[in-house]
């Protein structure tokens, strides 16, 4: 509980106008893009540098008062719900972009900066920051880092973590720590960078980042192949990569999420195939055409009803346009969209496909499936209601045999989107309680206390997703 | 102290053939490739499975006694000295390439497999593997994961750490867990595998590991640029960047480097230019011809005295050749060898170059540089003699100046070598007592007997490079 002597404090640090304790405003945080997860704060706390972070956390973590860190809340695993109350912290003042280095290509920026700003910001240098969440006009690059985004060009380019050179930190207890550099190497100590990436807020509070630029692809190309037979998409993405080809985007469509897409964008994609493979290269003209022009044979030696190559940069940029609006279109369907990120060797895609739809329709769900096919991150989705317990009950159960199967082909319960508290009751399926149990050790040499985004990661007993009004 | 009982127990477990207790046993694994450092194990274990591993490992936590886990010994930071006796953990047993997976293009490998081995065994299948520690001949991929070693390709394609997908690790109360897996992307829980990678054998025994490949590159071209003028060096090394041009290689030579290696390798290299640049580039060959074209040009625009193409790739492959041989020339010159790694960002080449001249000037000592240009990675190398006290003092001196230089300049005190017993006194200056503090909670969740290669990472106390003998 914040006591009125520890909400003073906090105004002493932060000032007023940056503490927000009435009813509306702590609803407004109260949740994330995740269904189902509803949990008020006590506060919203919006400190305007990393000093006032580091005061903040030493009073949360004198006075037991959890702190969930919180960028545009875009995350899908409600890693951002405030499941334990206390403060919400919101980066609105740390939102610069503190230096472009050309030099040693590398980009400074604070937490609260737009994935999408940053994106613009250094192409228009010249350079190129990879990972591409769908989510990049809204999402945080804060938000980012703890969740340790992917995106559609994860394939080639990878996520993220591999992009983050340093962090600064605000450790649980207060302390400010200084990870990494604008290095392309560095050994020294263990690695906390990549540890505290991807960490969901709950070792600390990242409030400065350090990010790996490489230099912008010259050209790219975008095409669309149409399948009547999803196996006939799958072992293309497979010959695709046994020609040693590794496409700048490989995502996949199903029929359902084609036609909701459609209706969403009206942009003219086809709703009468049963999969649709977008793909994309890009690199220097001479590759970029040759690539293309053998992914295009493969195409349609595997039976592709058609394969187009995008005519125009505005073609091809709605093309991807629709594929990122996917879970906005599928998303108008019901009142309740529920999206997942089980992921698989990419070799068993197929098989995932399949085993989605079978558990599909031995639950009566309807499911929906787009994702990275190159990656292995597929994104079952699954419009439904929450007001209908009868039905949500068997979308759990669904969803449920779907993580298990996942883990069954060799693969985990989420690709990109995080544990948070939505899979925190999955986890011990990929990692064994040992694995689980080292996770926490770390958890608590670095939180004792648990103030760290509590609730989150590890799961307290079992799945569930209620809404909690405290 | 291993009493006799406990050795039963071992023998129980490995058999005695692959047990080894007798003094030229365990002095052959009393040091490794870092000068100055001794120490006698207590025995030497070659378990021949994870489920041995492990069992040893329950053995040595109930015991306390020390475990050094151990590749060839070629690391440079006596990271596999057994300071502070124990067992010596051989994987002369495990040292399998157990699957070669084409088509979710990864490798999966037990600790005990020669890097080199592995390299060419992706090759013959058109996968590539990059990373390539100079050592990697005889160096095993246990080594390099626990190091996170680098090599001459580590600006294009980055290092050790950025192609591990998956670890099989036991930890420290013998537990078996198992990370990530054949997946591009994996975001359940914390991210261990790359905790793991690098940390020095302190956390745990690394028993497999799933490493990614990715398609071999077509075509390679190496050039030789030769300068009068350090500076021109350096400032093409940048403008080859600047130029958005990333090369594989980038590596930079100064003249008594030069002097050593083409006496010891007698390929015709000059000996007359003050400083060389070893450039490879890689990819279609449209591309490296375009980009080789491009850097000649900047060369000869900063003044290069000559640039040369290698005509063939016998040529070429003498010119990599000769550069990996660099620390094996110098370390002919005088009885004692220190090469260090102290790491810049890139643009800080120059100044750093300059100020490691300035500092052995100032202490009398010689200092040949060589190193990953284009990685800010740099090797200054000091021919000595340990039985010269003098003149070994004023090289510590030496050292300890240029890493608090490269902080200074922004960098860190190992970009590749890792910090082992050698580096662990410099650490803090890297990354303060708050960093050091976050490290060791980490070390100590994992490990609180402190048997995980005891004396390595953290210091004690003050810098030490004394031969010990127990």
């Amino acid at each position: 509980m914040i006591t009125s002597t520890l909400k003073e404090k906090l105004v002493s640090i932060v000032g007023h106008e940056n503490i927000d304790d009435s009813k509306a405003g702590r609803l407004v945080y109260s949740y994330d893009a995740t269904p189902q997860f509803q949990s008020m704060p006590d506060m919203i706390v919006a400190p305007r540098n990393t000093k006032e972070v580091s005061e903040i956390v030493k009073l949360c973590n004198e006075h037991k008062i959890p702190i969930v860190p919180r960028g545009s809340g875009t995350n899908l695993c409600a890693g951002t719900c405030p499941t334990e109350g206390g403060i919400v912290l919101l980066f609105k003042h740390m939102n610069k972009i503190l230096e472009l280095d050309e030099e040693n290509l590398a980009v400074i920026v604070q937490p609260g900066v737009i994935t999408l700003d940053l994106t613009n910001t250094v192409e228009a240098a010249g350079l190129f920051y990879p990972p591409d969440p769908s989510s990049m006009k809204i999402s945080t690059i804060g938000g980012n880092l703890n969740e340790n985004s992917g995106g559609l060009r994860g394939l080639k380019y990878g996520v993220t973590r591999d992009y983050v050179l340093g962090l600064e930190i605000v450790l649980p207890n207060g302390d400010i720590i200084r990870t990494g550099g604008k290095l392309a190497k560095d050994v020294a100590g263990y690695d906390l960078t990549r540890l505290f990436v991807g960490s969901e807020g709950t070792l600390g509070i990242i409030t400065e980042a350090t990010l790996k630029l490489i230099p912008m692809p010259e050209t790219k190309k975008t095409m669309l192949a149409l399948y009547q037979d999803m196996e006939a998409a799958a072992r293309t993405v497979s010959r695709i990569i046994a020609n040693r080809i590794i496409p700048a985007t490989l995502e996949f469509l199903d029929q359902p999420t084609l036609i909701a897409v459609e209706d969403f964008a009206k942009i003219g994609l086809p709703t009468n195939v049963k999969a649709v493979l977008l793909i994309e290269q890009d690199g220097a003209p001479e590759i970029v055409e040759r690539d293309m022009k053998r992914i295009a044979e493969i195409c349609h030696e595997e039976l592709a009803e058609s394969v187009q190559i995008a005519g125009t940069n505005e073609e091809a940029e709605n093309l991807t346009a629709a594929r990122r609006a996917a879970l906005s279109a599928l998303a108008r369907l019901k009142p309740t969209t529920i999206l997942e990120d089980a992921t698989v060797p990419r070799s068993e895609i197929a098989n995932m496909v399949r085993a989605i739809n079978e558990i599909a329709d031995k639950y009566h769900v309807k499911i929906a499936t787009f994702g990275h096919a190159g990656d292995g991150n597929l994104h079952p989705t699954c419009p439904t209601d929450v007001r209908d317990r009868d039905e949500i009950e068997r979308v759990e159960h669904a969803f449920a045999e779907i993580f298990a199967k996942a883990i069954e082909l060799g693969g985990t319960i989420t690709g990109e989107h995080g544990v948070g508290a939505m899979k925190a009751p999955y986890l011990e399926w990929k990692l064994g309680k040992e694995g689980i149990a080292a996770m926490k050790a770390i958890k608590a040499s670095f939180d004792p206390n648990n103030i760290m985004n509590p609730g989150k990661v590890f799961a307290k007993e079992s799945r569930k997703r209620l809404v909690v009004t405290r």
